[in-house]
């Protein structure tokens, strides 16, 4: 198997990272790269760091590529790019899978509160699938559209999906998700406030008012345990980290329940995602450039709070790492085909 | 007015910090500053950062040192020094500011489980008064020993103050501190763990089971409101951050109180500690090397619980700034004197 | 003495430096600070590391402020704004410290080969007195116009000038200035080369082809000893560091000729430029924060090449310290008036 | 193929990056790892980046391992290790890497002055070949014990290595390698001056006045060009990246050559040496994680001295990656195999 592979919008950083992951994958071929600002530009020119990895390909013009001959096409374009662009290759029977935020929202209307615009092709936003591997695996396999999740909501449902499924949180106290992000999360995009030096040697909370991935962490946790989500507080910080996600997450359980177990269980034969023994830390750089998820759960205090601890790298297992699970797992291949890379550490 | 001063350990990060803040304090002399590996050594030329500052000043063995003559002794050395070297001085008339852990514990008992001694002055915890400036000022202003509190104390126990003694916590919910520290607030000793190519480009949560400054904050918050510290949960997290401590609060409310309204009235009148607008998300940077701690509160989500940002720079308002405003306390003099840095920033 | 002070273009990092330079001045009070963007903002809404500082001060646009009525204006604004806006405060007798790049190059025509303008008041640039405290101290006392130093000019030409004008540098051999500096050297601008993702655990050489600071260090190299500044060869760095900047200087001298001594003799009586003993490496944190450049010589190799090492804070020694020592100078204030900052360590 | 391969003080930043490397390399398999302080701990226990990959490996005792059973060993030890532990396992067959500096240099007196051992093992020097790739290819190819290069040595000699083969460098001119280090090169052992809160934000020369591995470069620039060794002047300086190595080179040539051209017909056939366009600027995170070192060669300036930017990571070309490399020349293997990692950027 060969699977034809097009990239959109491969400038950023989960662009640049799909191409890092897929350099070596077994089954794919990359075909086409596309990019309105660079054009023309040898990719190996524009990321040094591809030299030697796909000496041939140059950036195409969105509108000259040849995207309909793929098998499949990453979106890693900002949000309200693919709700537009999709359509036509879908049309033509492409596969999608987009790592934007434009189809992850079931409720349109919900959506455009949330993002500025109006929703082009909500007609796809029914079909699509939330390509959390995890959560999803089946209706993926099966999925012509896959609405890759945001790294926050990654980092947050995986340890809570076996909790929320078996309904042992208590209905009326908050699920507390204290989360730190690195900055590449932000993107590759010219700004002030992610400039080395603002945010070096600096921590501190953000769009605690309401940030985007509130909703989308929301609606996972809705369709498992409905009101669930509704007691989500969310509070994201932005940490020195180039990569790399961490959540501290404080629940509430009905007597009796176990959360390492549940855990435990749910992932006892996942490759992908690690539970590490009750009263471990992991840390974020335990997952640097791996599509891995690490968990622990830490012993009961006396007052019914539980402790959970998640880390990934968002742009790996909150990203682009994902994505080509998510590819995989539409194609019948294993899990973790051609995404088997060790952490790097130091 | 010239107070003479010493300080003992001071080539460790609280060491290095106090001679920085002292360095054009006006009413500040310092006359000896001890080391037991460094002695004999030119300060100036141990810290080269203090070059042109106090180029006379020369280490001095502790046994040498005529601690006795100064009119007040930091101790800016490891937990179970001062326990040990501070009585001597105490039973002179000195008067002692101990930025290390011995004399912060009320409970001797409780204080041995914590720390690996057998605490060799337990009559002189009695006498320490607790030196949170903005909660205990009158008795600090009378008081021969000041046991200057922990950074993670520091930093969770000022928004609380307020609060607590409103008494309206919730009582049987969880009060949880998710805090972000930098590297330095684990000082200066070797160590493979806080190496830079461990830490750098890291986060991970540490300590869960049982981080030393939990029984300090217990102790405060039980002070206040009994039996609330025993809902204390408390995650300490390092950052790769030099300097620099944030503290992200959950606290459930009685109904009909507002945080903000509390903590604003509580310091309307500090100069050490701003009460940022509702909203705002205060930076570590925004204090760095200042004698400051920022605050702010969250508005109310939906269910009841609030959230409140603090930050302190680990080594001022964490250790060295608060030791000096203790000591200006002690003196009668104004309690921000020679404490008016300005934050660096960027 | 109270000098009445205007801040052009205070939004970005050499403008909010000098804002925390000028805080405890003793001297200076600020009545005016001016933003295009910014303008009606409060300064401590937008700077929060200021609160506390300047409570009373509104960004005003540029066109409504009464800057004439100051009595030196700081322009800390991009290059190309200084050359139109500071000649009407000129005409009228403000005295003007400009710290970009405006009035640096004598020779107006190579000045517009480097910087992409029409120079609009060459007849300011003849005036203009070039703020290199250390070399032009005597014209600077009387200058209404001070063309404040480039960072890297300053760090290279300060270790040269004892060098230069014993005219001990051997004539046709290259003179290297290896330099490295932090990221906030380029700004406060939006920009995706500057982002922390692109510049964290990351080191590169850049403008190698030619930087601007090269023809503002030739000029000053050619009149200290002419034709050498052809011989430099400068290759500028960037480094992982909000603040700092590393010059390593490869020399050679004719024989009989010690750089040591010479740099010692010269500044011998400067509470600015600290000559560390040969053999030692400063480091940039030894300058952090403060108006410092701190030089070592390292003992010459057999092959007669010496290694100068020179450290300053790009933001301090390297733009806003430096421009406020220029106006101390300018009003016979102590050139070190209100600049006595501890360098902070850790 | 299946290579049995030993690894001893597998606790170190080399050993656990040979795991790294080795972890999917098609024709190792680990055997043994020792460590003499970690003996019966599992491997995954000690570096949870780990996990999953080695999960039955544990930590033996160097006297209780196997290692003669071993086709291969890796010495990933301090200095002073492998020239006692390496003869007994060569004199039974067993190849060996040495990736400490034990015999690195021919002249075992001249070894003597630089390291504080008395050589134990100098019969095995002789025989020992550095193990350069790209210089000492076919030696290496049928060595039984192999000196793994020093990171700066690799860094500086090999865009050296092309010049030095013509002779074309003008004989009594100063090589001037400025060259910065990222601090995992000082190594995992407990240390004041390597932890975070020293090296963050700060940039330092070190070793100026003789750093170990100028003996190492000398002698390959020697063995080269007889005499050009003692030309070097070497200044090491170090950075706040976790890896990464940038060394800027400073050389007079004498009139006709092209060091590009060198430069580029040496490596044009290499996987690992990649050379740049002239005037390129390559930066660390380019090679991060990844087997390269990528050269450039600046345009040369009026006073004929070129410039040549030569970055490797300094964990993998610098220490692990190739000294894989070197095991895969010794067994007749491509010598990529294993080794195609794709650099991580950002």
């Amino acid at each position: 198997m060969s699977i034809k592979i097009g990239i959109v919008g491969a400038t950023g950083y989960t662009g640049v990272e799909l191409l890092r992951l897929l350099a070596h994958h077994p089954e794919a071929e990359i075909i086409s790269v596309t990019s309105r600002n660079e054009a023309e530009i040898k990719l190996s020119e524009y990321f040094p760091s591809l030299r030697g990895q796909y000496d041939d390909l140059v950036f195409q013009h969105p509108e000259q590529a040849c995207l309909k001959d793929c098998d499949v096409v990453f979106f890693a374009t900002p949000n309200g790019i693919a709700m537009q662009e999709a359509p036509p290759l879908l049309a033509q029977g492409v596969k999608v899978i987009d790592l934007s935020a434009d189809y992850r929202i079931k409720d349109v209307s919900l959506w455009q509160q949330w993002y500025p615009f109006t929703h082009s092709s909500p007609e796809w936003v029914a079909e699509a699938v939330y390509g959390l591997c995890e959560l999803n695996r089946r209706t993926i396999a099966n999925a012509q559209l896959v609405a890759n999740p945001g790294c926050y909501p990654t980092c947050v449902s995986l340890p809570l999906i076996p909790l929320l499924q078996k309904q042992c949180l208590i209905d009326n106290q908050p699920v507390i998700a204290d989360c730190k992000s690195g900055v590449s999360g932000a993107g590759r995009k010219a700004s002030s406030s992610n400039l080395y030096a603002e945010c070096s040697d600096n921590f501190k909370a953000y769009g605690i008012s309401g940030h985007r991935h509130l909703p989308e962490i929301r609606q996972t946790l809705n369709h498992l345990h409905p009101q669930m989500g509704n007691n989500l507080v969310f509070v994201p910080h932005l940490t020195p980290l180039i990569r790399g996600m961490h959540a501290t997450i404080y629940v509430q359980l009905k007597n009796g329940y176990n959360p390492a177990e549940l855990i435990d269980e749910y992932y006892c034969d996942s490759q992908v995602v690690d539970v590490m023994p009750v009263g471990s830390t992991p840390e974020t750089r335990s997952v640097r450039g791996a599509n891995l998820c690490r968990i622990s759960v830490q012993p009961a205090p006396e007052n019914n709070t539980w402790i959970i601890l998640s880390v990934i790298d968002n742009l790996v297992k909150g990203a682009a790492g994902q994505a080509v699970q998510n590819m995989n797992i539409m194609y019948g291949l294993d899990e973790s085909c051609g995404l088997t890379f060790v952490p790097l550490l130091p």
